[in-house]
């Protein structure tokens, strides 16, 4: 294993073998690479880009650098996964979940904790009381097959690779790179043994990639990879202009996802979830077509199957489903429009700002976050508001930090005359 | 101090500020930045390359990582000093310091050791039975002002972010980046404190720099770099097609140096020695011209003063001066030339790879060498040779590490019809 030569090689745009790319993957994990070759690496890549074969090789080593869950070998049924490249406001899995396994289809994921200005769902599970992410392999597998439904935390003998070097990356500047990212996402869903997944691959100023085009590369590689390892995938390129729905922050998006399956919730996600769920439906064992998938999706929010599998699923992981119970902070602050007029834009990533500011996300790994606190964009993009009529609402722990985002919030909103353009939520979908 | 931050910015494109980036590697020195960060940091200068500034600040905060011996000033007298960015066969320091020293011109030094194919002044030195390369600050100070002339090895006190920072580059492909060499050079220099320098830039296959072009920018970019801290540099580009004189290999060049010294020697190395010293002169507090300097060189190899200086040199650091005194192999093979021509190449990597097999380099720091062992190329480019007439000698450990690098000398050697067109050895010089 000579690692300088194999990073000369790639620095100069070679195409690494895979034979040799998994054998610097595993030394890496045992150590026997440190990790300042692998940052001269990783930094090469960034620059040079990984070929399809070397993304391929290099998720490959990924998965056999720990234990694979088999999660549809095991249940003996084929099993739906999603996953969000992370927005703003994104509480989807929250909702889709009870939604696919209120029509009988497995549900079991594995995700992630927010960093940096995009929240992660076990952050937001965890603000429920009582709510334990935190399962065994075989509690992931038993709860999944008896009420169709577990969200847990990675464990750590799944993909190690994916955990050191993610943690690499976030300290080298090496996150940003299409190939790294569907290799880091893909390694999980095939370790993980899901049989399809919907990928939900956000474009926008809130996400990684600010370009359709971008977008379109990281599904595509994406998409390749699970292909190559025998699994369904469908991406959705969807906006991450804006939030998606209207709550941003740990409990208020719990209480979002919680009146979607009770049959509510803002008009913008429940289409994004009851779509997601379609998808994700015409992909399974059912044997039905997408536009079925859809149907059966709106009748379990109708009809109240997916908030009783919503309640299940919350109670079965120890945690309180009643929304009631879900923390409040102790300042809600009303935010006026400054102006009449439309709103134009309502940038996602200055929200985001405004609740990392509040305590609602965090900048470094391990940094604890305040599950109370956020903020509720009651207006967004194309609305007409009148000068002083509520735009938002913000959650604080005291008038100073409230003071503090309100200040960014209204920065993220722009209102003008005119209604703007409307723009499409699902900007394109990959079959 | 966002370590992070800064090796995004770099890796966008950005100029760092002088004062972060003096930051940056005062923190990497004390390891506040982790190698990681620092391999990746080098990895985005590789691809970016640093501007002018930025080589400047690097240079400076490399400096301040450790000692100034300050060599003119403890000496009071303008000193000389002399580099090469390293060739094959490149003994041009053993020779050219007693000739400066018998004109009458301080001559302290620090150098290296060999690493990869080209060798380290150090390493030659020290096939001299007893020579002491390690001397503390005041010996080397007290040893140049007494005899004139003193080379030694680097203390650990001068510069020790450059060890660090090469070390590093070593074992993270990131050696060959003009601003990165130029830094690493000129810190050395400009903490060793000498009041000119003359820099040898080998231009060809068996160095560094494989094109006139990139020695051109490596020179200019130290030319510049030395100017900002006063220090007068004269640049010279010289062809490295070839090893420069007849021997390669540790003893070999020694006893070249000795007989180059003594006013014989082959006629390239003399011409590189005599035209060196010729410039360094020039520098010096002489007050006078290249075309004198050149007189008193000539003038010092003829009447027997160099040879004096060196043998006083020698003895100074623990050394015995006499050629019969140096280590010899226990095999001496001639090599034939397989058939009758003009040599066209002589391919200085190929000799050196030769050498390197014999035992006379290292591939890893640290790695022990044999000083007896090497080759002399009898025949060098331009030389008209008969079918089995002596092409050069080989002295070797063995007999089977005598065939092996006889393999691999003779495909070094390219011979054919007609003289080549000849190629003159200094290829530029910039004052």
């Amino acid at each position: 294993m000579q690692a300088a030569e194999l990073i000369e090689r790639k620095r100069n745009g070679e195409e690494i073998p895979a034979g040799e790319l998994r054998e610097f993957v595993a030394a890496y994990v045992r150590d026997e690479v440190p990790d300042y070759q692998a940052a001269a690496f990783l930094m090469a890549v960034w620059f040079r880009g990984l070929s399809p074969a070397e993304t391929y090789a290099l998720t490959h080593a990924m998965v056999a650098s720990g234990e694979r869950l088999e999660l549809a070998t095991r249940l003996g049924r084929r099993v739906v996964d999603k996953h969000s490249t992370g927005g703003v406001g994104d509480k989807v899995t929250i909702a889709v979940g009870p939604v696919v396994a209120a029509c009988g289809v497995p549900f079991g994921k594995m995700s992630g904790r927010g960093l940096g200005h995009t929240g992660g769902t076990l952050d937001k599970l965890e603000s429920i009381p009582g709510f334990r992410v935190e399962l065994t392999t075989d509690e992931l597998v038993d709860q999944t097959r008896e009420i169709g439904i577990a969200v847990a935390g990675q464990t750590a003998d799944l993909v190690p690779a994916d955990k050191k070097l993610y943690g690499l990356r976030d300290v080298t500047a090496t996150i940003d790179q299409v190939s790294l990212i569907a290799a880091s996402i893909m390694s999980k869903k095939i370790a993980a043994g899901a049989s399809a997944v919907v990928l939900d691959v956000k474009v926008g100023e809130g996400a990684f990639m600010q370009t359709v085009d971008d977008a379109r590369e990281l599904a595509q590689a994406m998409r390749a990879l699970g292909e190559q390892a025998g699994m369904d995938v469908v991406c959705e390129l969807t906006d991450m202009g804006q939030p998606l729905g209207r709550a941003v922050g740990n409990a208020l998006e719990v209480r979002e996802a919680w009146e979607t399956v009770s049959g509510g919730g803002p008009e913008d996600f429940r289409e994004l979830v009851v779509g997601a769920a379609a998808q994700l439906l015409a992909l399974s064992d059912l044997g039905v077509d997408e536009a079925e998938g859809r149907r059966r999706a709106e009748a379990a929010l109708e009809d109240g199957s997916a908030l009783a599998v919503y309640e299940r699923w919350v109670r079965a992981q120890g945690g309180d489903p009643d929304p009631a119970r879900l923390p409040t902070a102790p300042v809600v602050r009303s935010v006026a429009a400054p102006a009449s007029g439309h709103v134009h834009e309502l940038r996602a990533r200055r929200v985001a700002i405004a609740a990392m500011e509040l305590g609602a996300g965090r900048e470094v790994a391990g940094q604890p976050i305040d599950h109370a606190v956020g903020v509720v964009c009651l207006c967004k993009r194309g609305r007409q508001v009148e000068a002083g009529e509520p735009l938002a609402e913000i959650h604080a722990r005291d008038e100073a930090g409230a003071d503090e985002a309100e200040a960014t919030l209204l920065a993220a909103y722009e209102i003008g005359p005119g209604a703007p353009e409307p723009r499409p939520l699902v900007l394109e979908v990959i079959h």
